[in-house]
């Protein structure tokens, strides 16, 4: 496979063209961003945990079942992925009550959920990724019913096996974004990145925060929990050299 | 019917039992509030046109078989509704996209939507009244999936009724919030008040602003264009003392 020309470049990752035009190359960068860009960071190590994380990931829920755009990790901070037309919406699963929802419907952070919460976001960064209904997304025409049932159906899918392989790592996983595509076919794939950028994972014992929470609050260092995420996830050690 | 002690006294009304627990009298204020009470003023004949014209608009919709709380009106700035425990939802209907949702999703005030948009926002002035999801409902316990069913399509009928009523009176009605509530048997009733304070309307040939957004927006009397509205609806002309 060769890395061809760069399409697009986003906040966490630029995404590379190859010589199959299914297939994409993405490389995960070592930029930090909380706030819709307003905060930001480099931090060396972040693009291959947040890589080795995602692709860990993505692999065990092929494992068990739940099929991604994800093809295999290539380098340390490389993996090749099936392209996708990503359908715009920011697809928010919940187990616990934490960050904007606490805000948003005055409940406590650390409140569970019994039944998850799934939330969809219009993935605009110049609207601020705003919450959005199903009556607005039909009148933007994002998505149609049957798709939002099926996306629905695949994030709780996701959710269910999440939650299993974060619990035997002794993490609760509290909420978490995915992102869908759609194939040259019209199929819906999970696509994007699973990782503590993208998760609320707390420590099961003492709810110490493993995600990008650290780096939004300044409380602790961004490359030190995630480390702690890839190892008792099984992954190999960082290894920025 | 006699006045009984005041119950609440939210930002527009005074509610006051009566004699007759399953009625309560309400009093419209003169005060007029924007961004959630941020902006203030006290505006002499507001409470009497938002009165008269509530009063004219509850009866025409019973006339089209759409029963709410109202009962009668019995003075200038007074009248009797069934008391109902309000659900803490304002419910939204939107023909033309307009304020809120025009910085939402980021489309021109004045675009038309074709299929009305209903949207919930969870009736909590602490919290800004929020945008709140079927999910986030469901968690908090606000009503069930058959109530809110049941709410949209009255919510649906009275735009159907509304939107004619306004269009003969050479007015737009780009959207409205409603408030519904539960009688002592669990019923669901149209509640709270219909008037320029909870609609946006617009001349229908010069988009003129007739609603609460003259006030929003500093840009003209409000009594002026309330005044309109009363008289285009076939009301009597206001009369302040
Ligand atoms: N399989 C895929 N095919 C095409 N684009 C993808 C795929 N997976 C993710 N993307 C997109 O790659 C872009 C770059 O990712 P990222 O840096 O996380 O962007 P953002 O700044 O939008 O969060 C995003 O627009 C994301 O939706
Ligand atoms: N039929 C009714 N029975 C009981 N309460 C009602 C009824 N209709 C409206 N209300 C409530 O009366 C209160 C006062 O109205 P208002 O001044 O508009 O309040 P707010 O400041 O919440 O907008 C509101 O809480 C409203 O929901
Ligand atoms: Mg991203
Ligand atoms: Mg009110």
């Amino acid at each position: 496979m060769e890395k061809g020309t760069l399409l697009y470049e986003g906040k966490a990752k630029q995404i590379f063209e190859t010589n199959d035009e299914d297939v994409v190359w993405i490389q995960y960068k070592n930029s930090a961003t909380a706030f819709n860009g307003e905060k930001k960071a480099d931090i060396d190590g972040k693009g291959v945990l947040n890589n080795k994380i995602s692709s860990l990931l993505f692999s065990k829920l092929a494992e068990k079942g739940i099929q991604s755009h994800f093809i295999k990790q290539i380098s340390e901070d490389e993996q090749l992925v099936k392209r996708v037309r990503i359908i715009p919406l920011e697809v928010v699963v919940r187990n616990v009550i934490a960050g904007s929802l606490s805000k948003r419907i005055g409940k406590e952070e650390g409140t569970p959920i019994q039944k998850p919460i799934i939330e969809f976001y219009y993935k605009d960064d110049a609207l601020g990724d705003p919450l959005i209904t199903d009556d607005h997304i039909d009148f933007l025409e994002i998505a149609t019913r049957e798709e939002r049932a099926e996306i629905r159906e695949m994030a709780l899918g996701v959710n269910e096996v999440l939650q299993g392989i974060f619990k035997e790592a002794g993490v609760t996983l509290v909420d978490f974004k995915l992102e869908f595509g759609k194939d040259r076919n019209g199929t819906i794939l999970l696509g994007d990145e699973i990782s503590p950028d993208t998760c609320r994972l707390w420590d099961a014992e003492t709810n110490q925060k493993l995600d990008k929470d650290v780096f939004r609050r300044d409380i602790g260092s961004l490359t030190e929990v995630y480390s702690i995420i890839l190892e008792r996830l099984g992954g190999n050690k960082l290894c920025t050299k």
